[in-house]
């Protein structure tokens, strides 16, 4: 069983603070200042351009991948890490789409997360092909899943509501019409376990900074199933996904497996905060994560509901159905937010009216919780949310 | 003028090295590290989600533009930051392309950096609309420009050769057939003046971790200019290009001017590193760096030339021609530059015969290359590379 006040210790959290917004952000792990200044000093500043080799930054995108690997089933040697989350849907999306040439659909639903939409139009536009985006309402997808349909990309937990779909079935019904599945994991890797492997998902893409606490604009990670990896056609087909990189060959020949969606050259500095925010995993299982995160959503939401009669639940109630945030609908939730804030209870707003609250046991506690439901209760229902101050709205919230 | 002595001390370099490969990575700042973790504890850790807006993260790939926008002779608001430099040739390609609907041609030229013409391949297979890549000898450029040229497309210094292209006389050239220039600048960003705005040019892209000094796997950037700044179309239409990022919407509207080649979150950590990295340029005039650069390298290729007659010099020897690099062929290149590396003089090498080295006055004096022949000329003359050790070839150099 995992001792979650090991793991908490792990991170540097500030004094008074509740964080309840690591699903957009995880916080500082408390090791990650120290080796990010001896990969500076060691490894920069005193092996220079060897670094490449004498550091191991040339390997460190694949061996990370394969830590992320463990935590989404994914079977070894078949994940990478590098660009961001929305270059990886590109990449995925590219590579399934040319693998049904014959089929006109991405099947998507409203629930994804936008930059996953805009990235789909834009290749879609740019292969001018006559391919359609058709986005769908989430409980609608299932029906939608025809042998017209290409590629059904999702993002497995809705970033609004925290919806999770049924990655197994829906995969298993894409296949069944002919069609691929794309799977985004921005808010699962870290928060549950997730079994790609026994999903039979064709791809998956997902970040770093939320739940994998890697920090802000940490790498991306793609997954392509061993059964295609060998022949994905990399639509960003930069030199270090090339079988051989430093041949230089003016000609372009991809690399085995997922190596071929590599494209330039890695961030080492974001690569290595990722490597020590793994680390946690050393001492974490992903199920007991999961279980206790049950826990803790249960009993937000139980907190909540009898406290805030004026704050609607947005996250299905069954545990089975949802991910690792809980979300209420209020009105006045950017405000409200802000509120809460300026009391150190951090979630997050999303418009309309989503606000947003995410747990992970490996920093949140059962009287973390307790303490966010006594506060939100006070800033509620004693509308200390309806002052002027909380009603500007800053460009990102 | 510029005092070099100055710039010298905001740099760390190992004792005992002579560093001639800030042209692949350069050095690390003094300052990057202190910066570094003030930015993980005081802005990750502390502001945590806050720090998007509180520490300017959000801003960040604008500003650090407009900082290198400074110096490569762009309008200030038209350099963005991000990514990777294989992803910004991508983008600059595609919205070129779409700017001549009409024309099939995209020239470059077999001095490009392979993972430029290998995503230029990448593109025109995805866009399936007939393009061809013809790729010709650096000084059949200009021969082959044409009407049937879409965009003209080339790094502007030749990474083994250091031979310098003429971006202005190319640029109006392209211009005068209807065609768009591209330029890459890798090699010149940080390492002389550019012009971009008096050489017309369409767009330019480049990386940070050479001339600029940002570490290995610093952020990219791109330009675009103001004329075509409203109507470029991206490609890689990510959420923080969209004209409202935080509203969420399904549909993707394309934010104004550069701020559209905003892909994804932008890594944070590599960004302060890049920031730091370019106060050197608060106290150095990117003229004095040019002139002095040319003064090292006419000093090197002398000295190279007196003392070792078994390399043949591969670089102009007209500084007008070339950048800040000089480079030698060698047969045994490889286990030369080993030998040289033992010896603490980091140069590299670049198959098949390439010996690189590169020069910046912001860090390397007169004296530095004055050893740096001393030892050079022990090394060749008394067969030192010859040793079976320097003979195994690693998979990166």
């Amino acid at each position: 069983m995992t001792d979650f006040a090991a793991t908490k210790a792990l991170f540097d959290l500030p004094e008074g603070v509740i964080y309840l917004d690591g699903n957009s952000l995880g916080p500082l792990p408390r090791d990650v200042p120290a080796r990010i200044e001896a990969m500076l000093r060691e490894e920069w500043g005193e092996k220079l351009i060897t670094g490449w080799n004498k550091a191991g930054w040339m390997a460190q995108p694949m061996r990370l991948g394969d830590r992320i690997g463990k935590l989404i089933g994914a079977e070894p040697g078949h994940v990478t890490t590098g660009d961001t989350l929305s270059i990886k849907v590109y990449q995925a999306l590219a590579s399934g789409l040319e693998m049904r040439p014959e089929r006109r659909v991405v099947l998507s639903d409203s629930g994804n997360f936008p930059s996953d939409l805009y990235m789909a139009e834009g290749l879609l536009r740019m292969m001018g092909r006559g391919h359609e985006l058709r986005v769908v309402a989430p409980e609608e997808v299932e029906d939608h899943l025809t042998d017209e349909v290409a590629v059904l990309m999702l993002t497995e937990v809705d970033y609004r509501t925290g919806r999770r779909h049924d990655m197994k079935r829906l995969t298993a019904k894409a296949h069944a019409v002919g069609a691929l599945a794309m799977w985004d994991l921005a808010h699962s890797a870290g928060a549950f376990p997730v079994d790609l492997k026994g999903c039979g998902a064709d791809f998956a893409v997902g970040c770093t900074y939320k739940y994998l606490n890697a920090g802000p604009g940490g790498p991306a990670f793609i997954y392509v199933a061993p059964r295609h990896a060998g022949r994905a056609v990399p639509a960003l087909s930069g030199w270090l996904g090339h079988e051989a990189p430093f041949a230089f060959d003016l000609g372009y020949r991809p690399g085995a497996g997922v190596d071929r969606m590599r494209v330039g050259t890695p961030p080492v500095i974001q690569m290595t905060a990722l490597d020590v925010a793994l680390d946690v995993w050393d001492i974490a299982d992903i199920g007991d994560v999961r279980a206790k995160s049950v826990e803790l959503t249960d009993q937000f939401i139980a907190g909540i509901e009898a406290a805030c009669p004026g704050l609607e639940l947005a996250t299905p109630r069954d545990p089975a159905l949802r991910g690792s945030q809980v979300s209420f609908r209020f009105a006045d939730g950017y405000a409200a937010m802000q509120a809460l804030i300026a009391r150190g209870v951090i979630g997050d707003f999303r418009a309309p009216d989503i606000m947003r609250f995410g747990f992970t046991p490996l920093y949140i506690d059962e009287a973390d919780v307790a303490r966010a439901v006594d506060i939100i209760a006070d800033v509620m229902n004693t509308a200390a949310w309806d002052r002027p101050e909380y009603r500007v709205r800053a460009a990102v919230t």
